[in-house]
């Protein structure tokens, strides 16, 4: 065996074991009984130790320093170029540093939990304090002299900047606010869908759903779950759903959104199976699939118009009066607080919002304690409305409290690529809008696996997806056209 | 930190992934997607992978040679009776011999159900040829100079030995075969229950049972599988079921067994949690306490009595005259080939043959080319039946396909102590039949809890059996007397 050999055998059983923890994680929150949460925890650590002594095994060093990339074929250098990133990532942070952010983060999730219920930030800020300077300590150390928030975002889309995030989101922020404030001010407002919806059949009719648009249900599965997710690589990929009898559109958007997600996944090449390239490639491409799924395709005035003909088959007849009222109501822009209910227009104003508050925080520029008061004046700058409650503000979302910094970011970046993708796939399928009208979505997402999903982490995230669009840079331009001539014409702007 | 809580730490990580690699088993029979199968065999083994480098670690060997038991209170030396027992038998065996047998038990079960499908021994002989050199070789190993049998035996009941169990069988013997003889031949016969049950029902029924007999839902689960089992220790213990539309007591009786293993893992102290006494101590004890939730308890004439009038208000009238038809038609006594769907009183004669032969096998005494011949020719000395076909025969289980040699006699073993507890627990709860009549066994099963299961791994098996027997030695007897006077009640011998 040569050294490139040794090292890709002990990465597969490492990819295995990784594949191991996680469906830990989708046991947890679909079908693990609730007293058995201590054990699990103990069983998680457990697997956790595993994977880090495996990961920072010294032996991978040795491997890594034996290997000549330049003897290597290009999938051998993207493996090399993935192993040696993540060991000398891992190397880099203190074994006692990665201790203390493991114990403080999985304490702070609980406090953030209680806080939030309790609506009380106080209660939560000397937590978070902890987190956000054990994240700027891990950050210093990852950055090795370079810029901190950088080196936290390379965990989530390698070869991404805070600067170039920065000019992305500059160029968003004011087409967009101007867009919500002429849909908010519009004289045409499309109605809500009200009435009730029998939720096994909002289960089956989610799974047909999936399988449309190429979930394919011998390798994955759809339970339900209080948060839905995607989980799992390569031949066992499962998602999650949940559905709520008054709102159909909750079930079917969050399947489809999950579906995105679990079609990559499952649409990688065979070859790269529990090797560094059997995953989606960061966290913004994957993103930019869920996000195409859900939105561009799923919401679009053709796949609504189908579906409307089928949920009048499943649910009898529907509370709206054709399939553009129904449209509408699937696109209603509505002033809110939550970043997760929000719709495709608002949805990069609340990522923006908190970019500018993470950067600010792990340079040192904002105190934790002063964070309630940032998020809430910078969301009435942006949103126009007062924050009632922590719970609508600084405590809604997880992320932070688990050390997740350089994370929200790639939802918006996830929503660029799609604007890009959806762009380059009209172009070379013109008669896309007629596959969608009939149900058929998989015409769509097929493109997407042969142009982009099939190659894994075969090339860097950027590159990717510019390989996609036919060798076009990426930029925000396409997916702001599409939302204001999309929701220009409904809302008859 | 002493030597023994380096040993205990490690230990209990071990126990953690241990449980891990054993949820995986849980996961392959409930609900993984049927596609996932070749990925799900790398994560398994990576897993088993895992546990030997942990298992065969040189620093146990140092923890444990630092140890002075004299030391330790009675916990850590069980504790340290455990460990040492596994270390001293893991190392004893040739990494490659293990290897080899891993790969070739593996492969074999396939050929195994192959042949079993295409009723062809000689298929599967070469394969089986295969798998018993290298048992023999590893009980060689292991016996270091001792008897091999008992060497490959002490992996499901530490401490019993092919002699013993000679003996226990031929005490169980002639009894049974007489009484056999004796019920097949009988004027009396009980009907058959039949009908249709709604099979949702049945599984509404179970969960109730379950319950019922003291399994603890908060920590566990029932989901079908083709064949029943339980799984897991601690705080999570889950087990499975199957339903037949035609045959209700399937999935009642298995239901019963599961959770009577299941409810030993959940009893145990919970000091003893993810330590090598947080399981149960032996296949043997294990199965006494299933056979006895499933027989002395679940098909006693008083529990029948109750579940007879559940089941009239559960699936409307039922087809048997009344509450005595109906024990007639839970305890039926039917001429058959199949151990698994045997009654109490040619079950343990199914297990004989079985024991027989592979001591035989094991021992070089009878050539593997010649096992179907012995197999028909034994079954119908003692069943006064010709086997019809191999599945019916030799190919009928899967134990020796997947290396299970030693295994089998703990069924009858089990069979023996649940006698003896049942003894035990008649002279000390006299009233036992008032609550079994009540549709309360967990009365009966807390007996078992206080005097038996609690303990899990603090006393050898045979240890644990007769201080909750009140010091009396097992014997056959008690099971035997039981089984006399019950099947002569029913048959009216």
């Amino acid at each position: 065996m040569t050294a490139y050999d040794e090292l890709m055998a002990h990465e597969r059983e490492t990819q295995a074991l990784g594949q191991v923890a996680g469906r830990l994680g989708w046991d947890q929150e679909t079908v693990m009984p609730r007293g058995s949460g201590p054990q699990r925890a103990e069983e998680s650590e457990a697997m956790e130790h595993v994977l880090h002594a495996r990961r920072t095994d010294p032996r991978v060093g040795d491997w890594l320093a034996a290997i000549d990339d330049a003897t290597l074929d290009p999938v051998g250098k993207a493996n090399l170029r993935h192993i040696r990133r993540r060991f000398e990532r891992t190397n880099r942070v203190p074994a006692k540093l990665a201790g203390a952010l493991a114990r403080v983060t999985s304490s702070a999730q609980r406090s953030w939990a209680d806080a939030r219920a309790a609506n009380d930030f106080a209660a939560f800020a000397p937590v978070l304090e902890q987190v956000v300077a054990l994240k700027r300590e891990e950050g210093a150390a990852l950055a090795d002299g370079g810029d901190v928030y950088d080196a936290l975002l390379d965990d989530y889309e390698p070869g991404a900047t805070g600067a170039e995030l920065q000019a992305m989101f500059d160029a968003l922020r004011p087409r967009l606010v101007d867009l919500r404030d002429r849909i908010l001010g519009a004289e045409h407002q499309p109605a809500a869908l009200t009435g009730h919806f029998d939720e096994q059949s909002q289960m089956k009719l989610t799974r047909e759903i999936a399988k449309a648009f190429g979930y394919d249900m011998s390798r994955g599965r759809i339970d339900k779950a209080v948060h839905p997710f995607s989980s799992g690589s390569g031949l066992d990929v499962r998602i999650t759903t949940r559905t709520s009898p008054n709102d159909p559109f909750g079930s079917i958007y969050s399947t489809i959104h999950e579906v995105g997600h679990a079609c990559y996944e499952q649409s990688i090449d065979d070859d790269y199976l529990l090797t560094p390239l059997g995953q989606g490639v960061s966290m913004g491409v994957h993103e930019s699939q869920s996000r195409i799924f859900e939105n561009q395709l799923g919401r679009s005035r053709a796949f609504t118009g189908w579906l409307f003909e089928r949920m009048k088959e499943v649910f009898g007849e529907m509370p709206v009066a054709d399939a553009e009222a129904f449209y509408g109501a699937v696109n209603r822009v509505t002033p809110g607080y939550i970043r997760t209910e929000s719709d495709e227009v608002q949805y990069n104003l609340h990522v923006l919002l908190r970019f500018d508050l993470e950067r600010q925080l792990i340079a040192g520029d904002l105190a934790v304690a002063d964070l309630e008061e940032a998020w809430n004046s910078r969301f009435e700058a942006d949103f126009g409305v007062k924050v009632d409650t922590p719970a609508n503000g600084c405590l809604q979302d997880v992320h932070w409290s688990v050390g997740l910094f350089g994370y929200f970011p790639t939802y918006s970046l996830g929503n660029v690529y799609a604007g890009c993708l959806m762009k380059a796939l009209r172009a070379q399928m013109p008669e896309v809008d007629d596959h969608l009208a009939r149900g058929e979505p998989a015409q769509a997402t097929k493109w997407l696996t042969e142009n982009l999903q099939r190659h894994g982490g075969l090339f860097e995230p950027k590159e990717v997806v510019t390989r996609a669009c036919g060798g076009e840079t990426p930029s925000e331009a396409p997916l702001l056209d599409y939302l204001e001539a999309k929701f220009g014409a409904i809302y008859k702007l």
